[in-house]
């Protein structure tokens, strides 16, 4: 991690949810304040954001959101019916990704972006389960501004898990978590500000 | 366990909730179908339930259930702001708690029962921690009928699981769960039918 992320006497502090079938790690303060804000400006104002639709009982439905796509160029991702072509880099997010593979010695060649304008912008219940990402796939996921709740529940099992994602915080989501878990980011009247995530995830080149 | 509770082809399933601070175990078919409703009918049949008063803001107020406390006769408990004289063992729950002892490797000497006639009974936050119970107290709570949801959720910090205890289960509370979370049985308006409760404990004797 460099120093432009982190101050060198800031302490990491990591808390561990252990569900069955799923590792959930969250370090609230993986990003200073300053650094994360100025990270937000930058990519809100930088990048080409999109209100995209995607296919919903067969008719394209506009995202209650905006996004990016962004990554290695073989990086295409289907969703919901519609694939997705990367966006190059921004240098600020290829940084990112490098420190975060650094942190957590996995490779990260790809991330979705999402622009959440207000508490009624959301993400339904789903997992990040397509098949582009392998087998139990590790989800990265920074965020930046508001803080947003954000919800997992065994696709099965009468079981709920709900935390706060702080300006700063990753969430590293490992194991079977998308194969049995669903997540989703609800809605909040309450919260009027802006609140950016950014999910890296690794897709590997076809040969 | 004896094969009074258990058939002895029964896979006992174990699912852990490891989260910061609290460690939560739960086993959903510790008591077989049978003998979780045959102890139910005779405990709700035999015992002599109560729906005590507590004392909030100064007042009695009637508890929204009915209760009844037993255990070992030095086993006086204090609860918000009321003392409760320990009822004797009933033989049935006796025997519980030696099967919850030998299975669990931990001694327990009393027990809250606690009787929710519908989804309109219910208990509120709060945490098993009064001074009697010792540091970091083990609370072994076991389900008979309707299965209800349980809530916990930490103190200081925005996070909270919630579960389902079915009839015949087995939920264990360890580690710091009592100092840094609260837990609570919400209302379920939809529940028309009776849950019997038993949170068995440890009371060290004064010499």
């Amino acid at each position: 991690m460099t120093r432009q992320s982190h101050s060198d006497n800031l302490q990491l502090t990591l808390q561990q949810f252990n569900l069955p079938d799923a590792n959930i790690s969250l370090w609230p303060n993986w990003l200073t304040e300053p650094f994360s804000y100025n990270l937000q400006q930058q990519l809100v104002s930088q990048l080409s954001w999109a209100q995209d639709s995607i296919i919903m009982f067969g008719k394209p439905v506009k995202i209650p959101r905006q996004q990016v796509w962004m990554g290695d160029s073989h990086c295409r991702y289907r969703y919901s019916g519609t694939t997705f072509i990367p966006q190059p880099w921004h240098p600020a997010v290829r940084q990112l990704a490098d420190n975060l593979s650094q942190f957590l010695q996995q490779p990260f060649n790809c991330v979705l972006l999402n622009l959440y304008a207000d508490g009624q912008h959301h993400m339904g219940w789903h997992a990040d389960n397509e098949p582009e990402l392998g087998h139990d796939p590790v989800i990265a996921s920074v965020s930046l501004g508001a803080a947003r709740r954000f919800e997992l529940k065994h696709r099965t099992q009468p079981w709920q898990l709900t935390l706060d994602l702080p300006s700063g915080s990753l969430l590293l989501m490992i194991g079977q978590c998308q194969r049995h878990w669903l997540h989703r980011l609800p809605k909040q009247s309450r919260i009027n500000h802006c609140r950016l995530n950014l999910t890296f995830r690794y897709i590997e080149a076809v040969s």
